[in-house]
């Protein structure tokens, strides 16, 4: 089995071969809110290895930088000021070279540290830290896609992480009424929002095998779905019109033809993909106009084991909740996920940017109705 | 038993007894975008009848005016445009009088109707036309304090609409673990978002047999409650500080003592009532400081029959969303419920301005979790 | 002559008299910032007698209330705290009713104190006092404009205040070069801004003997004159664009006829009369369109004497900055002109809802460069 | 004298000496609508010679990229589409690299056509381009100062454009009142804003031989002079509460003492320093503070041979208004100017950071009366 040092390694080249392709002048900037840059992303992650492991766990450790957990720190209020966020994008100093230089010195820190045999409490933080850098780098190739994807110029990123078409014809598969169990044992590694394996009641219901594709989205728009209020939320309805919504992000209609930018460029509107950069009302929207629904979490976990996933994050109309018995760490890891627990929708599943083992059945992804960066699709219950 | 002709007339008196300690300058003003004018409602619940009931199931029915269903529908997006609802507080036409003369017309007209036999469809949108103007009249409630309570001079609407102290000591009452069934039967009157009865299995918990009291929020306040960002949801935090917030809704320190402004006028704060007029937010955050929980909405239902309700809604920390099986009633009904099940939370219960015979433990009322102006509180469970 | 008193009690009867054609729904609402609830203005310039000329010059005068002075100050800060103006829409309270009361106990009192001799102090306090009451009776006409224009229904207010078309053909008025003095004497009254009589070096110049008629405007409109930014200042094309704007306000086109609402009610257009309510920034995009330009304000007092004025005001090309020596009075009074010199632009002569003898060629008027309630034309130079 | 040929490379070689110091990350950002990313300038003035120079002037010119046209238009609304300017911040391509290697080739390019004798015509747009690129200069300089001047750790940019302390006692210089030509004859190189030499008359005044010191400033803000309406424009009041205004740009108490951001870092503050970075709002509360006023610019013009000038641009009381007989070159160039003559007011001088011989006393700058990001100061006037 791969040694936790190893696995740290892995894990620390793993962010920064997600950003081999880009250039320097990409790092600093921040289009919207809710992007960051992907500077930021690097430092952030590795200020959090300091902050919780080395400062903690590794006698004598001296700080890189004392501005960093200022410059670096992000929604951890517990931890003293920091950057607000829509701010980040104004950071063009440390350099990204000094950001490298930064994350070198944590890493040969971190070598260190595992060099040595560490408690079980410090092997528990380390395996936050790691699914926590996984996270940062799954949220790196969104922040990537959309500068890029919003360069006039429409600059490749590589030829990854790309989708396989659906060749299998759609079906539904049944599943029967009663109670089952939800949520992690917490026997392997899971984040505090899935503890709580608990029973839940479910009534019987049909699942699609298949996520929606590309060419049904746009039966749906063709249809005038995205200008008929019936299939909306309210809020959707206004997100709609606010925004004039007309398509998934990184849809372009460019001389009568719909084509997709994609991580390996601007591509003709590949009919057959899922369809993917949608919000929740738009699933919502599209399940209405089907005639049938989205699944909740429960029932997209219980049905899980019986048709593929993890090409996308699956919306599901469940509001991301606590689970009974939820409890908040205490101190700032506690801020981790509680927080968010209000006017959030779960995502179930992974997509192909999210990192290799960093997926499981019982992983409660989440995110507010209107987002649309993140890698994310529909699945259909009926 | 009253005949339906005996309870549309108390009704319809019930909403005009409602206004009449406002004056006519009272009635057109919209102070905020979710406040709605007291002649906005009068005209609105009686527009409904017209549109729904006489134009449907009377013979030669004529339109009182034809401007006033453009004027006065609400979000009935399929029954052609609409005043866009921040802007009802410019309408200062039609006069007051003349929506009482609306009035008039349309109860006379349905008089006429309902002193003949009605079929049974016709019976059901009437039930459903009673209930709307039912929950018209606890909004007028709401938005006549809104109003009134943000005149610098506070003036008094009426002794009325008065909350009892609570005086029992608060215990806790435990309910065991196992499948409840929740929601309406469809039985006696229910809106579309109750029915479908169905099975939820649920953990063991205590109930609080009080809701919590003026004097208990007020020691949250003085623990620092609004400027402890580790009792918040993000977006309550930043609800918190975006606005200001430092007490519930219509609280005023006034020289150094709380005061709080009433239906019956600015009174200094009486510790023993409930408290009241504060949002999904701050009843969360109060919950986290007493280390205890909100009750999910099923959790209330299973429960009520132990507690006394009634005096306030009570936020739960459901999110509200479609039971198993839930379906839109078709056309401009159909918008009634289910296009707000994204962003709002589920309050339970019932108020002091609620109307006699509008409540029932069934009864999903829902706001978007920064809205205080309705009659809300808090009961805790641990 | 007329006397003081009688000047006074004919003034303010002129403020109620304006009022007449309304109902007591329209007194209290506040469509946008700019424009203030007619029972505001009623109360307000009631305040003003009340707080600059009673309480200073009569004795043992009793206030009529207390709160009317936070309620009614307009903006003058000197004087406490005032009711922020976007808020005054909301004050529902105190009732028409009442405002009438304390108008005729003001009026009481005053006529008291003016069957007594005053001081020459005291009379140009008063002097001032029924300058400001005219100042704010036209903004009242402007104020039920835009009150009654955005009702759905365009009620009529009166047949009043209308536009005398354009019969002659337009001529050019030659004006030759040389030092001219601009400004009051101080002889007779004039506000503070118009003082300091100086000399002024003006260019040799042509100024049009009629206003621009609605008929040239709409060849503006139809020549595409609203998207050719070439007409438009920076900021005045941000604001076409942000606004939508297309055309003058409540000019509306019903069925491909352009209509105009006047207080007369909603007609076809007149193509003879002299178009109004355009902003600055209309005015000078179509003189650009025209190849021609506004005058200054001192050409436009030099020429004044050369044609007929005083249906609409004229956008002059003049920021309103200060005359050389220029000084603010002392206290809250100082208030009144002087802090608004930056950001406006001067608009001189007379409208037809300027109340009579409140006009003569000095006058300077003065709007941000995007307002166009008031009644304002174009008068072109070349 | 200075070949057109040897003048060009000099100015050009100047853009980019003047973005030695910063860092690639540097090129890219921007913090505010109204600041530019340095890239940007670069590319946007190279973009000028390419557009208005190469394609008319010289034979054969083959554009670099069709795609920098749109890229890097600023302004003028004639040249096809451009991206919309709070975007440009975005643009994280082309690199910085990629246009230094624009620039290169366009150099190369004007080299070429400037070995060959030019048209009278080409020369004068060579002439406007220089100022244009002097002028971009100016620019970069305030951008690049407000970039680094927002990173929280205050980097230094270089040991240069410091500006000298004020030794000299304060006095006033005395001015006779007349007649008085203002304006360029047009004869040596000035922008189309400054021709139309005309007579103006003045009336008698003193002007300040020294500008307002930062110490002199000091006083004004320990007097309260931010928290007194009564030194203010009705805009600045609402603009100074707005955005919570204390002190000028850059200034930071820390631990008790003013200290100033300045291009060779973070110092304390110097007292006998030309005070800097201050809105007009801010000029003209201070002189009201002081029982005096800023000159107009006229007054600023005929008094200028008296005093010396040129550390920082200088606030006149005067808006930018067209001279007499002003006219719009034809075309895009016709931009340049007039559309921004509202809402702006004049400065008058130039700062340290103007390039060398891009000054003269009949220049008009003009800003909004709320920009601070320029080298601006005070000279008062009694």
């Amino acid at each position: 089995m791969e040694s936790i040092k190893d696995r740290f390694i892995r894990i620390r080249k793993y962010s920064e071969a997600l950003v081999k392709p880009i250039i320097t002048e990409d790092f600093s900037v921040q289009p919207v809110a809710f992007v960051s840059p992907p500077k930021w992303h690097l430092a952030h992650i590795t200020w959090f290895w300091e902050q919780f492991v080395l400062l903690v766990y590794k006698n004598g450790y001296k700080v890189y930088n004392d501005d960093f957990s200022y410059l670096f720190n992000s929604y951890y209020n517990n931890i003293g000021k920091r950057v607000f966020r829509p701010n980040r994008g104004l950071m063009t100093r440390p350099s990204v070279a000094e950001v490298f230089a930064y994350r070198a010195y944590v890493d040969e820190q971190m070598n260190e540290l595992l060099s040595q045999p560490v408690s079980h409490e410090a092997l528990q933080i380390i395996e936050i830290g790691i699914n926590h850098e996984e996270q940062h780098q799954e949220l790196l190739a969104y922040d990537i896609k959309f500068i890029l994807g919003h360069q006039p110029t429409f600059p490749v990123y590589a030829d990854r992480f790309t989708l396989k078409p659906i060749t299998a014809p759609q079906k539904f598969i049944p599943v029967s009424e009663g109670i089952y169990e939800i949520g992690s044992d917490g026997k392997s590694f899971c984040f505090d929002n899935e503890l709580g394996k608990h029973k839940v009641y479910i009534n019987e219901f049909e699942i699609a095998a298949n996520p929606v594709s590309n060419g049904e989205y746009l039966e749906f728009i063709n249809a005038g779905g995205y200008s008929n209020f019936n299939y909306w939320h309210d809020d959707g309805w206004h997100w709609v019109n606010n925004n004039k919504i007309t398509a998934p992000l990184y849809w372009h209609l460019i001389e009568g033809k719909w084509h997709e930018y994609d991580l390996h460029g601007l591509q003709e509107l590949n009919l057959n993909e899922p369809v993917k950069h949608i919000s929740f009302y738009e699933a919502f929207a599209f399940a209405e106009w089907k005639g049938m629904r989205l699944p909740t979490e429960f029932e997209w976990e219980v049905a899980s084991a019986h048709f593929q996933w993890g090409q996308l994050w699956e919306w599901t109309n469940s509001a991301y909740l606590p689970y009974p018995g939820f409890n908040k760490a205490p101190g700032a890891l506690g801020e981790y996920n509680g927080k968010f627990m209000v006017n959030t929708m779960v995502m179930r599943g992974a997509s192909v940017v999210t990192p290799l083992n960093h997926s499981r059945n019982t992983y409660r992804n989440f995110f507010h109705p209107d987002m649309r960066w993140m890698y994310g699709g529909i699945r259909l219950v009926k």
